[in-house]
């Protein structure tokens, strides 16, 4: 078994604010990320499929499918977007890099082609300091 | 003379939207950037300053002031922030980053001390591929 | 479950020499990095904790209060200082990078806070090309 | 248990090209990696190796001994090489890098001293944008 | 005047033989750089271009346009190619980094629109720690 | 003319303490740079040179000799050193990045043989965010 890990990008915007705290807390828990303006960051996702080699071309994957199942699911909807305006999953779910990463996790999973080897895990860098991981046994 | 480079970073989003340009126009020249919703960066900024070492403690400039400096001119009013709704100069300037860079470079001459070496030259990344430059002679 | 990792720095001085070797076999065994006057390096930390995500914020860790930890822990400790002068632990053992991560590592499990999420991984770049992780299952 | 991770490097040139498939078949699967003049890439290969710290000087493995064999068995025979033309395995095998991950890995196994902590994990990047693994529990 | 610099990117495969030197002196002079059968690099292509900012649409060039005018002149000629055997210039050039940086610059300069910023400069990297710059003032 | 950049790595301690200071000052003015035991760094040191490619063998340096003539005057010297106490220069001499710059200057020029190309300019990375590069015109 052999791992490939694919490094896509995007740039978008977000703002943390939680429908399921006071305004005050809020301002309190996220600081200046509560900014009602938003701001934001380019973000790096690495996914990561896992499977055997295929004996007659030497690939764990078709690259070309796996960048067109990431780019409908993930780069087209998400790129130079603002996440909670323009993505479904944050009209009341904060837009946190947690929540960010089970977002595109869970967007995979559902558009994985069952022919694909195995998506084993979802990496997001919010910043060069700051990294999300969500893996599947 | 020494040139002494630092490095700061911030956060933003912004929409790239010309007042002096149509509706269309706007669509065609800055495409997905136009979004109205906007996108966001992670910007580094590169600030080099140039002067003589001075003999006593070694030191091109005071680092603590610098930051104090730059922190003030660009840091605080930037970073989480949406650059055309609160950075007062793209009200009607659009944020590009040549634009951002012009002021960015022009925020730091104003508020430049007398006393600290030259400003020579102001970089921004906006993405790892593309970096933008301001030099002073 | 997610991972956040995040990384710390710090810069700090060292001397390779082991209580249990001769001179000789110290400086065969660690040659350059056997130098009396000591040598440094800038260390790069990878803390990683694995949790679920908070419902109502969204976060995995209060990152504000695993600064804290580390800060207290690791970096003013060990931040400009000289490891086999000023760190307790190397005043009998060697401070090489693995020793280091297992004391970084010990100190951390020391420090943690009961209701943290689980301290799963540290991380320890010495250079470009050398990293040494300790994990927990 | 402690891990290290070591970065090599070398710079080699191949040709994707499957004796199992037809020229057609080559060059729709392999584009203009099936180019007959070749390519080349700089690689990056991580040897990640696994064991306790030993007591008396404080190292999980003696880095001189663990480069001398990944020197022998990956660096010397394929830095500044054509994959295809000077490393055996590939005469008849598409040095994909998925099994040029399998081939450093059999290699260095095939080769690894009996006493050196056990090789836990090899991973190759192709570009900044791909990486391959092959890891052993 | 403000510059932009883009980063572009490419794999190829060279062989280092003079025509002007003996066999002998080829292998002395290129090592295992003169390897008959050739090796390769990801070549990293830094492109300068400086001008004023557009004050309608605030760029200093319109990118597309540039990156037409680089994949036309390098990429597409370069990208998974053999330069010995498929550059022209390099038929009896020898493809040193330098004298790549030297191609590159003067395919730019042919190609180059009278109506686009100056070329100010090209670097290029051939591994992470040797840049090869050409610049016109 | 064509500049070839080299980049260098050594690893050394230093303490930042001026003899023109009081204790007072010294401490007032580097802060926990001043800590008697030292402390640490990994150092990058750019090495420029700028000339013309030699049309025979395509180079612009014989790369052997520029490794030679920085290996004898810089890395021998420092790398694994302690800068104030193992450097001659640092013995009165405040071992700032400025002024390592500056002795790293003087170095290379006075070792510097006469049928090499011109040394261009000399950059040091002291971290990622500080870089500090004196120049000849």
């Amino acid at each position: 078994v052999i791992e490939l890990t694919r490094e896509y990008r995007f740039a978008a915007s977000h703002r943390l604010h939680s429908h399921q705290l006071s305004q005050d807390a809020n301002r309190e828990t996220y600081g200046k990320c509560n900014n009602p303006y938003g701001h934001g960051h380019n973000y790096r996702v690495l996914v990561t499929v896992a499977g055997e080699i295929d004996k007659k071309w030497g690939r764990v994957v078709d690259v070309t499918r796996l960048d067109s199942v990431v780019r409908q699911a993930i780069i087209e909807p998400m790129d130079h977007r603002h996440l909670n305006d323009e993505v479904p999953e944050f009209a009341r779910l904060v837009p946190t890099t947690e929540n960010l990463a089970d977002v595109v996790d869970a967007r995979l999973r559902a558009a994985w082609p069952a022919d694909l080897p195995a998506l084993r895990r979802v990496r997001i860098f919010e910043t060069r300091n700051n990294t999300f991981e969500i893996g599947h046994v």
